[in-house]
């Protein structure tokens, strides 16, 4: 299978990484152990990935003091509490610096997981193996850890960038379709904010995607891996254009908020943002109305929502808004698009076309 | 009183700071507001140093978005659920990402304010203002923060560098005669591991510190606070030289942890550790036993324990050293003595000598 094999590399300095992209990688102990060389490593996973894939991982990880912890299923893991008993486990097992973790799961898994790396001991090395789709093409590239607080979607964490990504594509195979379409939500992302030839390259291959067929996924992750990879070493620390990559993020964050983590996933929210992002960039007249129904269709055909609940209403959602990371002096600030495949972030925006967007006014 | 400012600069390339040490510079609002310029500004103190400084402190800030927190005082408070009220009323009061956290205590509220501010959103500017000497002379300096965990010191943390530093040595009138005693044990390690002119200074000079002198104290703090700026700017991450710094810390940390923290004063727990360093590099013959009763006779001299409790013991000593942060593949690793004035990070030590030590046996 080695032939099949794509590697994208996040430019970083010395701290670059490798992402590496292909069927069957959780069974190649070469790259397995090259990944992860520490004598002691921590691996976090939850309890509906390890079954299926822990075995094989610490089969190819072959003899080293492996310890393993599984959490619960689901974004309200996401949390402070949960991180506590991992590091118990750690020290009890007497976990040095130069010891590893490894995030077994989704993209839940992997935000704890580099939050537990980058403050154990003050910082420990880190390897990311995603498990889902949103998780591969987004949520395990970059260094963006942390977890939830319950007043806001990951106000605690920090950047704490991984040694290497290893993306199986096999284990998509056991993804429930729900996940998938989720993660398809940070694939068109990817595509509206800012690459309009793989938007075309959407639009006919929806349907193999969500089909699984492997060279339709394979290219999704390269894809996207790339356009993620690109923009975090251009931008490790979110100064300026990563933001864009909080595209229906803004919007999503309040609805996952809102309606209390693991009701909505965060893609299915996202797939929600981004068509609100859409919709009020068509209303500031930066897109065409034809642009908007373009961006909105693309999501339903994956099989995601494509407008808010419709009992959270605007000033809810402006409460939880108010706390999001890329505010200044209090001032909310918004991904939209000016273009199909080209976002700004700003915060020059009509306030009653931004009311209406929240409340999933119509406007045709 | 500007003639009598002394400035130490932490050489870290972009992220290089000033630490500015003088008597009344709590009352320098254009210093205060220079270090501090954001708009929201979370105070986080202790319910000991808040009634004395807090208002001084607001007032230089002026004008405005204000929080302050007051923890209980005490090494007990050092741990992750005290952060969860902070983090909470920073999400309450819509603090941004350009918000700062200040310091404003020993080196409890330092370390937990500063891995507040590492978290926060995935990290937000800082600046300290000790008001303990060992803060000014050791934590407040160098970036490392972070909080304790029930089963070892600074466990789970982060390098985050503060803005600045801000050492009013007038702040020391106030300071408990134990807490001085204390951070004198931060100052006298300086000397052991790397300063031994400063450790002839010393000798002439414990009486005058202890009377609080300012030009004792003045000159104390500027000294530690350039040993400790060289040390960083060499080392930041702690690849190597940095951890001399830990003379007498793996020993100390060890009776602060067995003897449950708040005990022991930290500066108290390094003294022993000292002492003990001093001892084991005595049986190894590095140092004479001259050497090490000078050293053991200066710590003695501040009022300062001079061996370990007595009924710790080898065992429970092992057991909390296992978790040491210095320790690689295992193996337990010690700052030792080869000379007064020269510290060195070592595992070649005679395990026996060691054990010896750690029962607190007379070797004359």
């Amino acid at each position: 299978m080695k032939h099949d094999r794509r590697l994208v590399e996040v430019a970083l300095g010395n701290r670059s990484y490798p992402i590496h992209i292909g069927r069957g990688l959780l069974q190649d102990a070469a790259l397995i152990r090259e990944s992860v060389p520490a004598r002691q490593v921590m691996i976090i996973s939850n309890e509906t990935v390890a079954p299926l894939y822990l075995a094989a991982l610490k089969t190819a990880l072959g003899e080293r003091r492996i310890t393993a912890v599984s959490l619960p299923d689901g974004e309200q893991e996401k949390c402070l509490e949960s991180m506590l008993p991992v590091f118990d486990e750690m020290l009890v097992n007497g976990f040095g610096r130069d010891c590893q973790v490894v995030a077994l799961g989704g993209g839940v898994i992997g935000d704890l997981a580099g939050f537990v790396a980058a403050t154990y001991q003050r910082g420990v090395n880190f390897v990311q193996i995603p498990t889902t789709l949103l998780a591969m093409v987004d949520s395990s590239v970059g260094g963006k850890t942390g977890v939830n607080h319950p007043r806001g979607k990951n106000m605690i964490g920090a950047f704490h960038q991984p040694r290497a990504v290893i993306a199986d594509l096999e284990v998509l195979g056991t993804l429930p379709d729900r996940e998938l379409r989720a993660g398809m939500a940070e694939v068109v992302k990817y595509a509206l904010l800012g690459d309009r030839e793989f938007l075309d390259w959407l639009d006919g291959h929806v349907d193999a995607a969500l089909a699984r067929e492997p060279d339709a996924l394979a290219f999704i992750v390269e894809r996207c891996c790339r356009n993620k990879a690109a923009i975090v070493a251009a931008d490790e620390r979110e100064a300026g254009q990563r933001a864009l990559l909080n595209l229906g993020h803004t919007f999503g964050h309040a609805i996952e908020a809102a309606r209390g983590y693991g009701d909505w996933l965060h893609g299915e929210a996202i797939a929600a943002g981004m068509c609100m992002a859409a919709c009020l960039s068509a209303r500031q007249g930066w897109i065409s109305r034809e642009e908007r129904d373009r961006a909105v269709d693309l999501i339903g055909r994956v099989g995601l929502p494509t407008s808010p609940p419709t009992d959270l209403g605007a000033e809810r959602f402006r409460e939880f808004m108010a706390r999001d990371k890329k505010n200044r002096d209090g001032e909310l600030r918004l991904v939209l698009l000016r273009g199909l495949g080209d976002a700004v972030v700003t915060a020059d925006y009509d306030e009653a076309a931004l009311t209406a967007t929240l409340e999933g006014e119509a406007d045709d």
